[in-house]
């Protein structure tokens, strides 16, 4: 295969961040230090790996990738709004991300707290700038379902709360609900706001959910390599499988997360070869 | 005047209730605990005066209370979740709201974060619901600028960073963004769910603002009755002009709220009445 995954995500990424970047309040503006914060929990961002999924699905399903750069960056900003709140004390208490001090590590707890709140409304205040009107309404829905209560904010309670052993049932629903339905629920954007059917945004569906869960237990493997023996306990799927047990269920929902691509009418390649390269890390 | 606003206010309260409840995760739903947190904040609520305003302006736009009862929840659910995280230890640190322990003093701060999480993307999911689905983007948009960075978050950033004496300038800005901007934003939402032209909007951004700092003006002069020696400072209106100056004020606002009434296609006595009887609560 000829397709240059790395000059692609390099490109998407500096387009991603382009457009994200220009809808953060300038620097300056009232209230200074809110601006400033939240311009630092967003720059200091990492791979931008759930807009360009974004993106790539949309052109997967026969649109255009501009056309979804809306819900790319809403995606990225809902994101980064879970990380600000995971980092609080009350929360994971880490002062440290990807180098540079946490929100609240650098501008205090209760900034911390409005960055979030902030970036939140920010995020579907940007999907709603969505070029297509007909698709907003289905995209702010979709968004917040996978974002809300029953998504993402399900998973990170399950995740606090839990405490102990965790069980098969424990670490399905997190990863599934902490990390896969925001996972499918980019690449369904990209899908809608490119004008995908029903059946094409089922496709994806299994392709971003099945990359989601694949992502998590690749992520389990590379911190186990990483951690010390005084790291706080974590939910890891390491706690009820091997790391040969781990690699194999990585590697079969990667599979069938490419599978799932095979019927789409767009260019898959990129999100087939992104699915491998994240597998290949711990290959 | 015939109109019964306390008859008026009850029927209103118990519909948006029951819509608002009806929206909610249901008891038991998992994470119990969540479901129970959220349920726990939106029910011990107020006056629901927010969402009231709202379908009484689709009625004074001359479109139905019915096509903004979604629009109605999300104000609230907006409005709840503000209230959420204003009560967490690291900002105004409140165990009571009307009686009842706040989020955080019943279920933990990190619940508490959640919990205001989950509301706030409850509302713009809730809003997504809106039958005009040509409505919808714009009403997600106006919601979002209203309840953001330059909305209602920055209101609270300069609120929690005040120290000192306040000046004008900053009880202007904290009363617009903190309070005004959310009530402007509940009788524009009304308004664009029931079909108002922009000429009929600006009429009601005239009133719901004016409204607005009418409202907070008044509700300093009601703490003011109620504060004891040993309460935190607050920023109050009262540290800038007198008693008597406060009531000139919000006099003046309530009557430019009500004259913005006047050239309204549809019913707007409720709107006049409550902005009246609010005023009489201090006079």
């Amino acid at each position: 295969m000829s397709f240059d995954l790395k000059s692609y995500l390099t490109e998407r990424k500096a387009q991603v961040e382009a457009a994200l970047f220009a809808g953060l309040p300038m620097e300056g503006t009232r209230p200074a230090e809110l601006s400033e914060a939240m311009r630092h929990a967003v720059v200091s961002g990492g791979k931008r790996l759930r807009p360009i999924l974004c993106l790539a699905a949309a052109e997967a399903a026969g649109g255009k990738a501009d056309d979804a750069m809306y819900a790319a960056c809403a995606v990225e900003l809902l994101h980064t709004y879970t990380l600000v709140h995971d980092d609080l004390p009350c929360m994971d208490n880490d002062t440290l991300r990807r180098g540079q001090p946490t929100v609240w590590a650098k501008y205090g707890e209760a900034m911390a707290v409005l960055v979030g709140d902030a970036l939140q409304t920010l995020a579907f205040e940007t999907l709603a700038r969505t070029p297509s009107l007909a698709a907003t309404p289905r995209l702010v829905s979709e968004l917040a379902k996978a974002a809300g209560a029953s998504g993402v904010i399900a998973g990170q309670v399950e995740d606090i709360q839990f405490a102990g052993s965790p069980t098969r049932d424990i670490i399905n629903y997190v990863f599934q609900h902490k990390t896969a339905d925001l996972f499918r629920a980019a690449v369904r954007l990209g899908g809608i706001a490119g004008g995908a059917s029903e059946k094409n945004l089922e496709h994806l569906s299994l392709y971003g959910n099945n990359l989601g869960i694949a992502f998590q237990i690749i992520d389990d493997l590379l911190d186990a390599r990483q951690a010390s023996a005084d790291d706080k306990p974590e939910l890891t799927c390491l706690a009820i499988m091997s790391e040969e047990e781990a690699r194999a269920y990585a590697k079969a929902t990667t599979t069938e997360a490419n599978a799932a691509l095979k019927n789409l009418p767009g260019e898959t390649v990129a999100l087939a070869a992104l699915a491998q390269e994240l597998l290949s890390r711990v290959m």
